[in-house]
């Protein structure tokens, strides 16, 4: 073997070795948001689809269970078991029966998935990122980390870029043609955000993503657990 | 109870009545065919998360199977089984692992559950209207009577319009813009069309237009099966 090939051979090994070290929780964890947000969309598709085939059988009974869960239960146990009486429903025979539970069933296995990636992710953030997980909450905080592309740059953000992570659109509409900047991004399904007083809202924003900010610091440095003080503080300042 | 009160309970029942008896065949064929082509969207945008996350620990096998059903199935082997080496992989701990496989596994269930609505759907349609079934195929003659809202406007649609039911997008910009008028709808994925030479797809189009056609009015009022007589002439003609 000439020499130059030999360096060949070893950049290519160097290379797929740094490759296969690329792989960090990071992405573990933004493949499973991904996922548990792509899974949720396709249970509420499957389910609306659901809930117009099976109201042909029971109008009434798709009107009285908005929730989709609920909906799917008690269709699966009218579709296994006796047809309560409804007046507008049409009869369906075996095979139309089967056919609806088969769809039916097919949206709680997508919801039995979501579940276990749940669980999946939130022990992932649970060892890897404490203090966001328990600041933020396990979905939003793998958001942010997601939309920073991995804790290292989320935790080299400052606190008022992480207010609006998830608010890009919002932020480069206000750039371009001036309309009102967004208050948050991801963070706006936070219960501090969600209970704070109309007025104090964009104030708490920036409280918490303060506090996020110094979270996702001590995660990446290997900091020591804080974020119950935060959120402590947080709550009393707030709600 | 006024005779009034009389009246209007009176044509409440017959209203409900009327509902009951307006869920046809159609109804459910259509409900059947969408559902089909909605869980393979469902499967088809799950399978393609799965391979981004899955080749995070095996780049190399998601390049080489690219059939998605194929893939799933190597993928959930290795992931259930032992690790097949490989170069730039990381390594998936258990957790990882199961999270990975709740994400297949629904994919292969909603598989699952799409062949079962296609066995239902073809069933139906044999019994429904068997001329169209043999003719069009299942997935084909369902996507028509959707398009018509049901056998007997089908059956009332003259051939031309039977021949691009499913091209009213492309009809409509012809018409308005003046661009090169659509030559089938649905019909596009046909054998007979499929197979004819270039120059001939717009002639076996037209053909195969007809004969569906008067498949439609068989069976909606209930003629012979005549189906596969002309499926032989068409073939004779263009393949």
């Amino acid at each position: 073997m000439t020499s130059i090939e030999q360096l060949r051979e070893n950049a290519l090994k160097e290379a797929k070795k740094k490759i296969k070290e690329s792989v960090s929780k990071d992405l573990m964890i933004i493949n499973a948001i991904n996922n548990i947000e792509e899974l949720d969309k396709s249970t509420n598709i499957i389910v609306s689809r659901l809930r117009e085939w099976f109201s042909l059988s029971n109008p009434e009974l798709e009107k009285k269970y908005s929730d989709n869960e609920v909906f799917v239960k008690k269709a699966l146990e009218e579709l296994n078991g006796k047809k309560t009486p409804t007046e507008m429903g049409a009869e369906f025979d075996n095979d139309d029966k089967k056919a609806v539970v088969a769809l039916a069933k097919s949206a709680t296995d997508l919801v039995v998935a979501k579940k276990e990636l749940e669980v999946y992710l939130s022990k992932a953030m649970e060892s890897y990122c404490k203090n966001i997980n328990f600041l933020a909450g396990t979905t939003i905080g793998a958001r942010l980390i997601r939309e920073a592309k991995g804790l290292k740059r989320l935790a080299s953000l400052g606190a008022s870029t992480v207010q609006l992570l998830g608010a890009e659109k919002a932020l480069f509409r206000h750039i371009k043609s001036g309309t009102r900047p967004p208050k948050y991004g991801h963070i706006v399904n936070h219960q501090i955000i969600m209970n704070a007083k109309h007025t104090d809202k964009g104030k708490a924003a920036r409280a918490l993503a303060d506090k996020l900010s110094i979270c996702a610091r001590l995660d990446y440095f290997k900091g020591d657990f804080m974020a119950d003080k935060y959120s402590e503080e947080l709550r009393k300042k707030f709600n």
